[in-house]
């Protein structure tokens, strides 16, 4: 058994992380702190885990060594903390935006303050194993990738990977869980509920992910927070430079993706689910991803559909976790997901 | 021109109200006060009324006569301003809870502390005015009932009225604006939204109203926060001391509510809004009526529903004022709510 | 393994067990039958499916021999096929009401038409384990119980088999799937989302089960339709023929489903989960089940919350299965719900 | 009065059209027509018209003259109706997109057909009253614009007619009313409830309209269905052909727009409501705007909100009435919108 922790695990992403991980046949859970919870059991924040787990929250300083570690800090909060981890593990999976970024000029460029610790930059794997397997196999370290992120570039890597994408403006619409388990008026449900809010129509901070991992400066990103608690549907409008017919797009999406267990092509001719569609995805793994070509330019339209919590933070954390171990990928993320829901 | 001002106007029964006055023809608003946006711009709070008013906060320390005063401040805070409404105006109607109740010895019963100015209980009317209108016409002070009351005692006094109604189980489902707009984690939109949360399965507050007004205890109440914004459905399941039939039930409702402007009889053989339906009424003051007879038993369930923003609040507020006012009831509230929504 | 088939597998009962059974690891699915898509691959049917399964539903003439059989055929439409049945099958779980009621009278008067094969009634157990479980144990033939009538029989059936209920009054909240898939005005989305609709305010079908199981007529029902797609709240109002202390009445609750793997006592002092919520159980196959005693008179509020799909439907049908056939009864019904969601 | 009438006036447009003239005080409603329902009261099809209206539903056949007259009827339906409006009224607006093109070419490129009364095409003024309200002011007949090309419109026109605009994508969000009151698969709730559907990713109908009102074929158009009843969102992204600071931009919408009575800019620096959201323009005519600078290219996005049955079609049609007859604009247009809702 692998004995595994979480670090920060009262938030929303370290509830669904520990769903995952007391189902996981190859896991043993060892801790999970809280400060603000340090003493009571994890039903507490996750009553979805009611009888499921007699666990209680620790705090930080009573970390015990584990194979692995998961950081479900908040963004900021887990950087002070790296010396630590490293004291008590060998493999750890961050799931916070820490470090993800290899470049040290970007840090104040697109979080407003330089990295306290930018030697460490190369030691993080970018998290998504659909672009980065072989790495994370032999990673000591995995910064997973932010969800609109995940989303966005699982649907453009292969346009981008191939060279024949000269431009993208990517409209992401994303749920509320996006944003945490801290309470403000923006959440507050008769603020919140029904609403379409944009919420950044540029310079939002996962665009420099997608930069970095596209290797292109010329992607336009915007996020609508719509009604909606889990999962976010990438509306990507990409120009190409060549033109390309449908089968041609048919052969490039499928050869990246025929052999990855949690992408599946999503194109039909009919029905109501012929496109990708996030509503179907709470709680599972998949990145389902469609395409429709304009036939009057030469725009591309490619969605892409995930579960923030899931493929977009949790469920990818565990992915990573799972070929650092050298475990069937996917182990402990069989779920299928529900409909209708 | 009658000029009314609001006292506590930034939460959402003040924001209701003053969209009310600000197209009431009969109406100059004077002044809407907050102390928490004291010089700002009623729109800040109130986005709905961008370009509509240029009206700005002020401080309660600035209130000037006016001919009617309507407060909306939270329960309880109202009770130590009441000299200070009394210095600058004839007419109060009073939104909150603090004087709705007769009986001095219902305060520590129903909210936990005994009245500061019990001499003043007396000068209230309740505000209802399908069951007061004559004593809202001469009255000075009105207390606005209750939101779950009001859709509950509209659906009942009929049966209690007539003497025939031996026992009430009353079930509400609510909407999240109830709560107003204090934030907290019970109203994070990714805990509140579809959320079917028993609020206050025994002991409501506004059971209190309730029995007073029907002159019985033998009222039983439970209320239940749903996925909706606005509105309120109270479920009433009547057993009644006799037999009656369809015709008996049909004619003691009619009657009761023929010349009423704002409760209709909602009754009909099929078709989906067949029963009171609160989705169709954001906005409205209405409050649509119905009942259906359990042929096996002596039930018959009572169908109420209402926006509690609106007849739960400031659209029976005005209504009050209207009357008191001498002005045809229904001026300013002739908005009908919108299908579909 | 364990080959079982099911009838009528198009719809959403029958979609629901095909995604328990494809991962329940006794189990290979044998036949899927749908008449509409007979040929056609499952996902068509059941999107969460795509990748999942390769099956294809076939037409119910082709119905091969197998362990056991599901039938998810909508109520009356299984009747004429039940000799069909047992041509192929040894064990049997109907999800349909058709053979739910012990007595013949009980047909006309609930649903309108007498039954056709009175004869089969006693064959059936009525399929609710936390009631029968040594019954099912030996049961060739099952009747899955209705979903409004299970939530509503776990939370009831401790004070009625302790002979210390007089009078109930439920009062149940319910989501669209509840419907099925079949489309009308009624569930059209703009009238159907955000709707508060009155189902049936008497005279539910589900009466009858509940009636029959807790051997008592003073039992009044209405159910509410709201903005949700999965899940049933039943909030039981009971009258007790003696006083009873929160003690005696936690410890018979606890008495009762201490043992059970499915039913939770969901009670806590605070916390907005308190309270049993069917948002956090979708997929899952708890009943969670509370209670409040309203300290001014004898009646007990009991809270139940199930998925009408899961515990409502297919997850306790393959609860059934589980025990009809000596399997551990929690097999393939693990998933503990999502929070938040 | 103006005696005006409603052809088609059972779905969902021509209801909010009722609605609009029952409190118009300029209006006399003549007739509603329904083949459908002829003869029966128009709360049948409206239930918020319940004691607002006794009007029944007539054939068309049974059309009186009037001054003026609405056709609601779904696209196609009124082309071969349009002598017979000819002989009844004076002045029509027309809602469908039967006469929204100018270019007959257009008509089986979007269409699929060729129009077949293409002389009157000329006749037609082109129904957004921001962009032609002196040709609609002199018009017999105006072609209501769509929805989506209204909102999408709006926020481009100011940057295409100074000529700085290169290129867009415009992201549309919309709600389940667009697609009007005919059931199908597609619209049953447990199928439609938080879905995140992208309807239209290329080559949407409304871009015709787009295009012919800018000028340029450089325009790329998405539409995603969510869940949302009322309301559309339009996100456009904006490549402009030169730099343009914050300043300029402000100065440009300003001077398009000050005047206009339905427009606001929307632009705070904080706040929930900093830009534009359907959420709070339920049952108004405004179109509210917002743009925001990307710092590191020349994109805007330029966002827009409106209610898709008010400004995106009964709303926009009453305005171009008012415009017509001489009235003044916003007659019967007053209502602001709810908050919260």
């Amino acid at each position: 058994m692998i004995r595994a922790s979480i670090v920060g695990g009262s938030g929303y992403t370290g509830g669904e992380l520990l769903r995952l991980l007391l189902f996981h046949p190859d896991v043993e859970v060892g801790q999970v702190t809280s400060e603000r919870l340090a003493g009571k059991f994890v039903q507490n924040a996750h009553p979805n885990l009611r009888r499921v787990s007699s666990l209680k929250f620790c705090s930080i300083g009573d970390l015990e060594p584990c194979d692995a570690l998961f950081s479900c800090l908040p963004h900021g909060e887990g950087l002070s903390q790296i010396d630590l981890f490293q004291g008590v593990t060998e493999r750890l999976v961050d799931l916070s935006s820490d470090y993800r970024l290899r470049r040290t000029d970007d840090y104040p460029r697109w979080y407003g303050h330089s990295h306290p610790r930018p030697e460490l930059l190369d030691e993080f794997v970018y998290g998504i194993p659909e672009l980065h397997r072989e790495k994370i196999r032999r990673a000591r370290w995995v910064a997973a990738a932010g969800c609109n992120a995940t989303a966005t570039l699982l649907a453009l890597a292969p346009l981008y990977r191939a060279g024949i994408a000269k431009q993208a403006i990517v409209e992401v619409k994303a749920g509320s869980s996006e944003g945490g388990n801290r309470v403000s008026e923006a959440t507050h449900h008769p603020e919140r509920s029904g609403a379409v809010r944009s919420y950044r129509p540029t310079r939002h901070r996962h665009v420099a992910e997608i930069m970095q991992e596209l290797g292109t400066s010329d992607v336009h990103f915007s996020a609508t927070s719509i009604e909606m608690v889990r999962g976010i549907l990438a509306t990507c409008h990409v120009f190409l430079s060549q033109p390309m017919d449908e089968k041609a797009l048919w052969r490039l999406y499928r050869e990246h993706y025929r052999d990855e267990p949690f992408v599946r092509i999503v194109k039909e001719r009919s029905g109501i689910y012929r496109y990708p569609e996030p509503k179907i995805l709470a709680g599972s793994n998949y990145c389902d991803i469609g395409f429709e070509r304009d036939p009057d330019s030469n725009r591309v339209v490619v969605l892409s559909a995930i579960d923030n919590l899931m493929k977009g933070a949790a469920g990818q954390a565990l992915q990573c976790f799972n070929i650092m171990f050298g475990l069937d990928e996917t182990t402990g993320l069989e779920f299928p997901g529900l409909h209708p829901v």
